[in-house]
């Protein structure tokens, strides 16, 4: 991996976007390989952590590739290559944690709007400058519009407005504003923690049937959250864990 | 009724759920007499107050229920009944009122969010425990997602978090969080005393169009909301209405 | 215009509900001035500035309109022209932004509803009165639901409760509540200043990306921006954009 650091560590993998010297802007090849890397995962995963390197997360697009990109059907299979990398992350099973510092603008929001649990620094500089150059967050703005609902993506997206941690937690784009890297870590070890006292199949499809509510109608989900519920329980993981409530002890997904 | 406690008064029924023993856990009988009460109900009733016995809301599903349950088809069966018993309470034209104390988790937490007005103790316990026991919240999942949005929802599902009335009342899933018991009163009173001063027919229609603008295009809720209106302006209680205003008294309905 | 006060300035227009002496009540007059100002808006004008006359922002329908509507069908069309005027503010490609000060009630609130960008005056009344007048609030609440979600809106509409502009910012209705007319005025020109850096056209089609996403599949959408944004890149305002970005420059569209 040229643009990607990984780093396996007890059912997490914790990955870290390695252009420092761009912000971490998102290349064509860092959205390649972060498709690569989701496509490899396995049940041995249970959560992603995503952060930046150097003291960002992510400035956007990188402008190179759009010099380079030729004519315009190139720019618009590069420009949807982003928003299938969305599409993506925001399906996988396992939880996707971000950890938001300094740059978190234009395709780097749009990253952090498909993450499960956001936790960002208070001074972490949010916003889609996109309309101020001429161009459109074409990508992020529907996950924006998912994340965080119109009425506050409209303002944002025609103003090109920055704003901190705090008012991105306000604005219910992350869950946790920290004040220090200190606080940050600690967020991040609290959330982990929780996640793996969850039993990874469940988390699974109960984040599969979070996302099909939002999309599909209420009937057909609760009619397969039905048939799921009744497969967990006779499973392995509803057995293990109902069996340890009852021995009073912790189920053996626990970490 | 084995389950649940009834008290008509001045247009509102009270129904606590009386099975303090198991912090009022929603067996399956609960389920069929709560959804015999709201087939009963008649246009007299103008609200639903759902409060729990002894200090608890509800702590979430029956366990003995799903001991008994037998096969897979009979845990199906028994899951989804519980997801049409939260689709019914949603359906009810009559205005639905919880007031939250101590245990509001699974069930309980999925009875709240198909209320239309909820008030909560701040020191009340919210949670999602599913995936921590190796299970679902399979028809809890798609009503809190409805409730507080995709964002808030994949944080609390996935992570089994418990939080308090307080964070509650920030996430939007309560609209009040009173610090006791008697502010709790208080609140319930003034939202009562709110409701009854609204024509209880416009209510019932108001909340049918509410609902129908969460799931079906905008054109064709305006469009009935036009023919309904019209129906209003020339009907028994529009016409009640404004001649009260005129009047300067207060409507009929008016408690 | 009978009914309004129109002001071209600097590419914005300053649009004023002026019938002071009921609250700007929104005529059937004022509606159709409304519609005609809408269809005849040229690229010239880049955001609309809506705001009341005498203190109030709007108070509702008129109701002088209801009496001499005659029969069903005429008070039925009457209430879907609101609708339809609701859904042309919403459609426009210029940035909506609104002023609220005093009264903002029934299609007054609608109205806040469907602006890209609310600013309120911390006292300013909110509040959906409808059906304690024995009538529906038919039109109003469906973009009630789209602006504030489900939750807050069922509690709103089925109480006719009030509330000031403070908590109106709490439950998103607005995205800035002012303690005062300079502050209103200030913030005022803050955000025209943040949205007149943003190229028009791509804010325009930011915005109908936006509107399309709370509709429309994701991978419709994405699909749209993908080649929206591809003609952008290679459009006047892209060009331009990124050329000032590299000369350090303000965009030829700054004003």
């Amino acid at each position: 991996m040229n643009t990607l650091l990984l780093e396996p560590h007890n059912g997490v993998l914790h990955i870290t976007l390695n252009r420092p010297a761009n912000r971490n802007a998102m290349s064509l090849e860092m959205v390649n390989e972060l498709r690569a890397v989701l496509a490899q995962l396995d049940s041995q995963v249970r959560a992603l952590v995503i952060s930046g390197a150097g003291g960002h997360f992510c400035a956007g697009a990188d402008v190179k590739d759009m010099v380079t990109a030729g004519g315009k059907a190139q720019l618009q299979a590069l420009n949807r290559a982003f928003g299938t990398l969305l599409q993506a992350v925001e399906a996988v099973p396992q939880v996707v944690i971000v950890v938001l510092q300094g740059a978190v603008l234009g395709g780097g929001f749009g990253l952090a709007c498909v993450s499960d649990i956001a936790i960002a620094d208070h001074k972490a500089q949010f916003g889609l400058p996109e309309t101020s150059l001429g161009l459109l967050p074409a990508q992020i703005a529907p996950f924006v519009v998912k994340r965080i609902g119109l009425t506050q993506a409209r303002r944002l997206a025609l103003t090109a407005a920055r704003f901190d941690g705090v008012e991105a937690q306000r604005l219910g784009v992350v869950h946790f504003a920290e004040s220090d890297a200190q606080a940050l870590a600690e967020r991040l070890d609290e959330v982990l923690g929780q996640v793996l006292q969850c039993a990874p199949g469940a988390n699974g499809r109960t984040k599969a049937l979070l996302l099909a509510s939002a999309d599909e109608p209420l009937e057909a989900v609760l009619d397969r959250g039905a048939q799921w519920f009744a497969e967990a329980v006779t499973g392995v993981e509803g057995i293990e864990g109902t069996q340890a409530f009852v021995q009073k002890r912790k189920p053996r997904w626990c970490k």
